[in-house]
This record gives C-alpha cells, sequence and structure tokens, in this order.
C-alpha cells in the first residue's frame, strides 16, 4: 500500500506555519509500514485542491488530506470533495449530537458558523473529533481510500490514532519497514562518513542508511525493507552492533531518544537531583529538562542568572572573579556550577555563560565563545566551545553540550580530575 | 512567474524531519511577489527526484529543489539533475578552492568524500557555499529555472538570500502579493469568526483573509492581490484598521511580531526590567523571552522553582502558604511574584505554577489548572487558567498567557485592584 499526504492551507504554501501535520502522518504510516511516497502542499485554492487529488490518485492507494475542513470562509476542502465524489451535503446526526456536547461541556452556545460542520457530503463515513467541531470524512472509491481530517494538531492526532492506524494495521500484510536511528553528537557529517566507510560497504541491498544532521547532533538512519520482519530486524541489528564498536564515544541515544530524555533517565536510576544555572542559554536547558514527563522526579529548579547582578547577589558568585576573568570564563562557570548545586542541594548541577549573539562579542571573547562547567559531588568539570554567529542556533547547541556533559558524567564516561 | 519547491530527502518523507527547509524558502518568494503553487517532499530514491521534477516542470516556471546534495552516498540529487539535464559531471575549480578553504580555515584537511563535492555537471553555474561544502546548481531550459541548493538550513538560506532572492526582485514586475497578519490572543476561532462575519462580508474579491489557529494564539491573514501595489496596501490597511475596532481587546501584534518581541519592546519603552519566577512551565517563558535579540537590556534572570523546597528557600515563599493552600493557588503565585521582583530587584515580575501533566493532577486540582502572577512596583495580579491535560500544550499557553498578562498590565490595559 502507497501512500500520500495532500496538506492544505494557505499558511503552510506562504511560509507563515510549518507543516508539521504531515510530517507526524508520515512518521506514524511509516511506522506502521505504510511508505509515503509524497507529500504534497497546495493552497486552500479549490482548483488547486481538486487538481492535488486527480494527481495522487493515479500513483497512491490512500490519500490523507489535512486542513481546510474548519468553520471558515477560507476551508474549502469539504465542498472540493463533495464535487470530486459527486456528492451532495445531508446532515449528520451523530455530527450535529457531538458539536452540541463539545460546546455544552465548555458552557457555550452552539453558534451558526459550527452548526453548518454538521453538513457532510452523503457518500463518506464520519470520522467522530474528540478535541474539536470538524469531522473527518472517509471516502472510498475504485479501491483506493481518500480520508480528509482537520488540521488543527490536537484534532488531527487522536482521529489518526483511533481509526486510521487501527484500519491500516488490518490492511497491511506481507511487506515490512524497520527502522532504527542512532543519535550521535559532537562529530560532523562528513567526518563520521569517513569513519564508516567501510561499515557502509557492508550494507545489503536492502538496507538502506541515511545521514541527518542538525545543530549538535548527526542522526543515522538504517531503513531495511522486506518480507521476513524477523530476519530485517536482526540484519539491521548486526550492523548497529559493528557502527556501536566504530563510533562508541559519540553515540548517545537511539530513535525517539533526546539527549534530554536520556539524562532524565539516568538521573532517575541513580536516584539523583539536578539544578541549573544559565546565562547564556537563558532558560533553554531548563525548559528541555522539563519538557520530559516526570522531570519533577530529579529536576529541582535553575536560576536564570542573566545580568551579572544575579549572579552574585543570587548564585553568590565571586563579585571578583567576575571582574578578574570576565562573566564568560571558566572560572565563573565553574563557581556558578558549584554555587547552584550548593544552593539548590542536589546531586548535579550545570552551568553555561557565553556570548549567545548577535551582539556582544570582541575580538577576544567573540559571538558564540561559551563555558560550560558540570559540578558532581567529587568533581567539578569545564569546558571552552566557540560556536558560530547565529543566537538561536548558539543557545540549542549549547543546551545540547551541557546536557551532553552532564551525561558523560552520568555515564561514568567522563574523566574526573 | 509560478514558482515549485521540491524538498528531497527520506528523514523527510517518512517523518523524522520537519520540513523548515520549504516553509523558509516559500515564505521568502512570498515576500519577493513570487507565489508557491506547490510544496513536494519526495524520497532520496532516484527514480522519485526525477518524477518529481518533471510534474514540476509541466506546473511552474521556477523550480526551487533542496537536499540529497550532500558528500555521503545517500545524497543523489546532483546526479539525477545531471542526467535530467543530458549533462556529465566536471571538477569545478571554483567549488574545489572553496572547499580547500572552508577546511583550512578550521584547521582540517580536505576528505576524500569531500573532494567529490568539487564534481558538478558541465551545463549549469555554481551558487557558492559559504557555509559548507556543497554548491547550489543552478540549470535553464526553456525558459524555466531549476535551483538545486543543499539541504542543511545555515548552507540553504544564505544562498537564497544572496543568490535567488535579488535574481527574482529584478525579474519580477507586474504582479504583487501584499500579507498583513493580524495576531490575537484569549478568543478561539469560530468564535471570532462569528464576531467578524459581516467584516468578512466586505472584502473585495482581491483580498484574502485566513484563519490560522495555533496553541493560544489565533492569526488573521489578509492577502491581496493585484497591480496596482500601493492600492492594494490602502484597501488591506482599511480592512485592518476596522478589525481593530471590532476586537481591540483580542490583538496583540502583527506579521513577525511575537508575544515575547512585543513584551521585549514595552519593557525597553519603559526603561524597565522584568524577572520571572516559574514552576509548571518549567523554563519556556525565560526561553521565550531570551530568544529575542537584545532581551539583556530588560532580563534580570529567572528562577526555576519546580521543587517546593526552591519555591521556599530560594524564592522565599513562606512554607504555611503551600501547606494551607498548596503549591498551586492563586496566594503561592502572587507570593512568587512578589519575592522575585524584590529579591531580584525588577520593574515587573510573572509567576506561574500550575500541573502541566500528564500525571500530578486531583479531582479539587485537575492537570491543566494553572495560576499566573504578575507584579509591578504599586500592584499585584493574578489569573487562574484551566487549559487541557497535553503537558507541551500547556507549558506554551501557560507561557503564552503568562506574558500576554504582562503585557496588557505593561500597555495599561490591565484594570489595577
Amino acid at each position: 500500500m502507497i501512500a500520500e499526504i495532500i496538506s492544505i492551507g494557505d499558511e503552510l504554501i506562504t511560509g507563515q506555519t510549518l507543516n508539521s501535520n504531515a510530517s507526524w502522518l508520515a512518521g506514524n504510516l511509516d511506522k506502521t509500514g505504510v511508505a509515503t511516497r509524497q507529500i504534497t502542499i497546495v493552497s486552500d485554492d479549490k482548483e488547486e485542491i481538486e487538481r492535488a487529488l486527480s494527481e495522487a490518485e493515479r500513483r497512491a492507494d490512500l490519500i490523507l488530506i489535512t486542513g481546510g475542513l474548519g468553520p471558515t470562509k477560507d476551508d474549502n476542502t469539504r465542498d472540493v470533495l463533495c464535487t470530486f465524489f459527486n456528492s451532495r451535503l445531508i446532515e449528520s446526526q451523530v455530527v450535529s449530537d457531538d458539536i452540541k456536547a463539545f460546546f455544552a461541556k465548555r458552557g457555550l452556545e452552539v453558534t451558526e458558523t459550527n452548526r453548518k460542520q454538521s453538513l457532510v457530503p452523503e457518500n463518506c463515513s464520519i470520522l467522530r473529533n474528540k478535541n474539536g467541531t470538524a469531522p473527518g470524512l472517509w471516502f472510498e472509491r475504485k479501491n483506493k481510500i481518500f480520508i480528509a481530517m482537520p488540521g488543527v494538531p490536537f484534532e488531527l492526532k487522536p482521529m489518526v490514532k483511533d481509526h486510521v492506524i487501527p484500519f491500516l494495521k488490518e490492511k497491511i500484510t506481507g511487506n515490512f519497514i524497520i527502522h532504527r536511528t542512532i543519535l550521535t553528537h559532537g562529530i560532523g557529517e562528513s567526518f563520521l562518513a569517513d569513519k564508516l566507510n567501510n561499515w557502509e560497504k557492508e550494507f545489503p541491498s536492502n538496507i538502506k542508511l541515511a545521514y541527518l544532521p542538525s545543530p549538535g547532533l548527526v542522526k543515522l538512519q538504517l531503513s531495511g525493507t522486506g518480507e521476513n520482519q524477523q530476519q530485517i530486524k536482526e540484519d539491521v541489528g548486526t550492523l548497529i552492533n559493528k557502527l556501536k564498536k566504530i563510533i562508541p564515544g559519540y553515540i548517545f541515544g537511539e530513535n525517539h531518544d533526546t539527549m534530554q530524555s536520556i539524562v532524565g533517565k539516568l538521573l532517575k536510576e541513580k536516584h539523583a537531583t539536578l539544578s541549573i544555572a544559565e546565562s547564556c542559554t537563558g532558560g533553554m536547558i531548563s525548559h528541555l529538562v522539563t519538557s520530559v514527563s516526570g522531570a519533577s522526579q530529579y529536576f529541582a529548579g535553575s536560576i536564570i542568572a542573566y545580568d551579572n547582578n544575579i549572579k552574585i547577589n543570587q548564585l553568590n558568585v565571586d563579585k571578583s572573579l567576575i571582574e578578574k576573568y570576565g562573566a564568560v570564563s571558566k572560572q565563573v562557570a565553574e563557581s556558578m556550577a558549584a554555587e547552584i548545586k550548593k544552593s539548590f542541594n542536589t546531586s548535579y548541577a550545570i552551568a553555561t555563560t557565553g556570548i549567545a549573539g548577535p551582539e556582544g562579542g570582541t575580538d577576544e571573547k567573540p559571538v558564540g565563545l561559551v563555558w560550560i562547567a558540570v559540578a558532581a559531588n567529587d568533581h567539578l568539570i569545564s569546558k571552552k566551545f566557540l560556536f558560530g554567529d547565529n543566537r538561536e542556533r548558539n543557545m540549542i547547541i549549547a543546551s545540547t553540550a551541557a546536557l551532553n556533559m552532564l551525561r558523560k558524567v552520568l555515564s561514568g564516561k567522563q574523566r574526573r580530575r
């Protein structure tokens, strides 16, 4: 079964909004063993939607459509589908009742605009919407399936998980896709490729390798296809075991791991706690750490010491250290880590101080210079980094590097001094 | 001139990576007055790339291609283009020199893998890459232009800004697209639509309206097209002036404003400073505030008080308040704001305390309950919110709501008590 995704929206085609729905959908199809052949974005225009539907119908068996089902005048998908499938709009009692219940729960009356959403094409099935008012519309024609769903992610996702995926799981037999992704940190894409040249030569024709670089990380994705699921799993596993022997120092996780989820897991295993003193990263490390559900088990809290007075008065960094070495220095980073560990009474602490940019750099201390320190009960380490001149990128790379330093300490891979 | 964007990558079609390049590219084309007709994602497969190129050639005048130009074996775009344009690979001296210089600057030798990137199709022009090793490739055939560029955003963006956009600006005359986006907070899409029903009826046929909802916000995008740029600007402006009279309380900004950039601007205007005490938002508000370049002018710092002991020992919240009312309460939120304002010595302070979920809720205090407080020199306000049960969404909506409360205080729109 070959799938395509059509995303509809002027906000997508004009670059106002990122198409995260298609990415999420493709990821879920992939996990289910359904390959996506193409993802297409077109505007809310009726002719463009109709053209995209016709073209996709020629190429794919399953066409998933998102967006354009809302209650406002710029939403055309339902009407185009109605024409495309030679149907007419009728009122659905189920949808009408769902809309009433949706608003009643929130103490609101059903507006005229929302009442119109209970009109659906006569020849489609309905996917009920738990989190909104627009139902999903499911059409079948000549063994091809078209499913139109709302573009709001919190409405789309339960619909896919509750209806689309279970249906596909039942339908799919025979061909399997297995993905495994290895996450690396601290080495660039081309240097990694040079190290892995011989390893890549061992790949059988049914397993592919992709290098996926992002700020601070390179992901190595292995994708195997075939009819014998167990055999593909084993073959991919064998390659990964060899990889782990080639670049052990750069690998930090697999698949949907993140640096913060790995650090969280290690802290939980040790029944340890963490505090953070952030300057140049401005709260991003804390945000990453607390984005992991259950972080309250190990994360005590942070001080974001953006202003030097906060470093002195709240973090108890010695004023003379800042005067002597500057706020962006080994001495201040180490003092920040040691002081927050003490005052927050945690087993570990991270600290960052640097120049995120685009302003504030000097010849001696350019934009992108960051000092990161990690404090533990029996040691205190620090490291100097020189990133680029992009503020957003510096913040994310510095945050990832800081968490990686802590990860190495937690997993005993960091030499003590 | 009609453009299309083709994004190439297994990581994109399998949903491992968000296609932020296409969105960024479409946004830049749009600003230049070039409409994007379709955005297409296909895999790194040679046949799929070739098919996407052929189809796009039929529909568009300008085809922008990203991805698949890297140094590793999974990168096929250059070879497919070479075949598609009946060409052969030759070594480019310019590219070869650029690659040498790129690595020399970093104190590294040119590897064999990277040396191969100086081979380019004979019949294309080269776009030099400032931030990487793969050059952009520019082909022309029968009045159609194909430009292939690397998929790494930090390499792609300067190439587009330095070469593609200036070329298009020169080429484009005649038809204009004007966008203006109004940002609203605190009202749902369908309720907004009901309020704007009559206003929408006034739209001339060359101006379109789109409702773009995201967590905590609804953006209203007006897009006008036509030959008289000044006239479209005026017509869009007139509609927006009317809109501002209909929903003044919900509008907080325009176009590329964000809640954090608006708050930053207001603080700068008042020469005021800000500190933040975050519990349930875990650093996200600080992260948003410091993502704005120049935030050090007004942002002093934060305490992320995830653990109640940090609220008591570091923020000086009275322990009895937590025992009596619970950590998630009006009293604790107000105390957090007042205390951090005092100890960080700032003009304003924000505090959040709540249950982000998915665990930790009770009947009385369910997941999604958040108290937000704002402290100023002469007043202290707080507000209770009830969001949903999604952790990530709760954090972003709570952060936006907190910044919006501060914005209203800063702009004098909040009643004092």
